[in-house]
């Protein structure tokens, strides 16, 4: 069976009821209030400001006339409920990590972030000017959805753990906390990998349900509380090198909205993206020096781990292969990070290395 | 005498002609057209597509209630005229990069590039949630403007050169187009430096009146065509390391506008910023390859100029310190620029090195 068309047409029937009754002439004359579920509770530092900041551009650049009214996790519906919630009518969009739904496509972990993957400037390379947006669009058409790119928490530190690793061995049997395909590529390793939401993290965390965790990076990770729990601290990741959120709204209420409206949405998403990984890299600093004061050991993975991550990175992605819009977004994602970084390297990098060497 | 009381003085006497006729209420029920002045030739690549983004964005989600007007270089007035066209009220705001006027002000460079300054990541942590956005409020108090970050090309390439530099000498006597604080740190080197609009650059190249130039990168550079001139490309640069592009609005024109039309203006600008930037850094891949297919050689500076450099840029930095707002801007941006860089260095950077070094 085809199951894009299945997915398809199971999509659009779940969204027809609603589809009906939000008819856009409807609508021409007033105001209207659009439900935001998200993956996020309220107030978790960073993540839930993208939402709110996306909310707020939207319902402040339209003058109220499109107000969209946010939704912590369990307020509407659960974190992970809240693609079937839009897909289905329930609510009109989402903001989240697009890889807690690995499950409904493995494409969607491409715009969060993938294991050995872009960072946050070569995500928005591809998705603003390579086929990022489009290759999107492409999966939003089997779900019924239209997503954009409104949020991204840079560059996520590799975790906290109970004790130092040494080597890829130091995995087998740690109860770890990592979602996505980062996740699976740990899980390669011996870890026994838990998806869980941001804001149920600490308590597994000092329950000893999970052994370590990753999160997002100092800032956020200090407002989680996490170094009252553990004490090592790995600064570089391999599994989120730059975690695009995603602002996805129902297709059928998108569809139904004026034209003005569609580009507030648009641009307001967008701007909630450079606003967000501004947000977090400007507070990573002050976090970590805080973190440090505080008793808390800053690691790199050795070289041999790294490697480790690689292979089973790698390993994860092949996979997927056999599904073909993975294997269309993975090719072309590949080529734009390949041609991105090639041009930071020579540039940026160079740079960063030799203001570094001549200024200290 | 107060230079910062006279010029604010003088600022709001010019606008105040115009403020009269530009009242809030007159506008408040019909449609409004704003006129955009740029430093930007006609097409000119990435850069005037960036004022364009900008208008598009606010003439879009204003649903046409509020119309941008762009008006290239020479149109209405020329390429370095805008920053009057718009404190005296005969444009209502302009897109530009800022470090042209630092005449008028030298902490102007600071919201474009400053030689081994900020990146534009790092840019956008100062600009977005550290003081920097104040900051430029404080300068546009003095003059009368409402500015805002409306684009960015990234680091910028070293330059074009007729031939290889191999030590700091080689920069004595030579005629070379650089604008802002590089230019004045160049020019400590023995440069004989020019600072041209990017449409009048070609010609002088080609007509020998400069023996080199810098421009932006290998997109952009390919376009206006130094290739067929000059064959070694310096792929990293000191001087720019992440140029912010400006919009910049009478302050009189902004206030009279309607909140959520200060938003549209506000969030339009900053997308632009991101639109901008990933633009330049998504086609600079590419453009690299094929100039190097035409037998341009990619070069890097050696250590000992980089050296100079820094010491010429630090001197340049260091003469503007008697300005008080500009040492206030410098020691703000430098604080920010350390907390932002000692994060990115420890995750992204050391990532992008793993990354390198696993995958090749």
């Amino acid at each position: 069976m085809d199951r894009r068309s299945f997915l398809k047409n199971s999509a659009l029937g779940g969204t027809a009821a609603a589809a009906t009754s939000l008819a856009a002439p409807a609508y021409a004359q007033g105001n209207r209030t659009l439900t935001m579920v998200t993956t996020w509770g309220r107030g978790l530092a960073g993540v839930f400001d993208a939402a709110q900041r996306a909310a707020d551009n939207i319902t402040q650049m339209s003058g109220g006339s499109l107000t969209v009214d946010v939704k912590a996790a369990g307020e509407l519906v659960g974190a992970f409920e809240v693609f079937d919630a839009v897909t289905s009518g329930q609510a009109d969009m989402y903001h989240g990590a697009d890889y807690y739904f690995v499950g409904q496509h493995p494409g969607y972990a491409f715009f969060t972030s993938v294991p050995f993957g872009m960072t946050a400037q070569e995500l928005a390379n591809w998705y603003y000017h390579g086929n990022g947006m489009a290759l999107h669009d492409e999966l939003g058409e089997i779900f019924g959805l239209k997503s954009f790119l409104g949020g991204n928490t840079g560059a996520q530190a590799g975790g906290w753990f109970a004790k130092e690793i040494n080597g890829p061995e130091d995995f087998n049997g740690l109860k770890f906390r990592m979602p996505g395909l980062g996740g699976k590529a740990l899980g390669k390793l011996g870890a026994s990998v838990q998806n869980l939401p941001g804001s149920e993290v600490y308590q597994a965390l000092s329950s000893g349900a999970i052994d370590g965790t990753e999160w997002i990076g100092p800032w956020a990770d200090e407002k989680a509380g996490f170094q009252e729990i553990t004490k090592f601290y790995y600064t570089a990741g391999f599994h989120e090198p730059g975690a695009g959120l995603s602002v996805a709204c129902n297709r059928e209420v998108f569809d139904s909205l004026s034209a003005e409206h569609q580009k507030i949405v648009e641009i307001g998403s967008a701007e909630a993206h450079q606003w967000n990984l501004a947000q977090f890299l400007n507070n990573n600093g002050a976090a970590l020096q805080r973190l440090q004061s505080a008793g808390v050991k800053t690691l790199e993975f050795p070289d041999a781990v790294w490697d480790a991550f690689g292979e089973a990175s790698m390993a994860v992605h092949e996979e997927n292969m056999g599904d073909d819009l993975y294997k269309k977004i993975f090719d072309d994602y590949q080529a734009s990070l390949k041609s991105s970084s090639g041009w930071i390297k020579k540039s940026e990098s160079a740079y960063r290395s030799q203001r570094d060497r001549v200024l200290g």
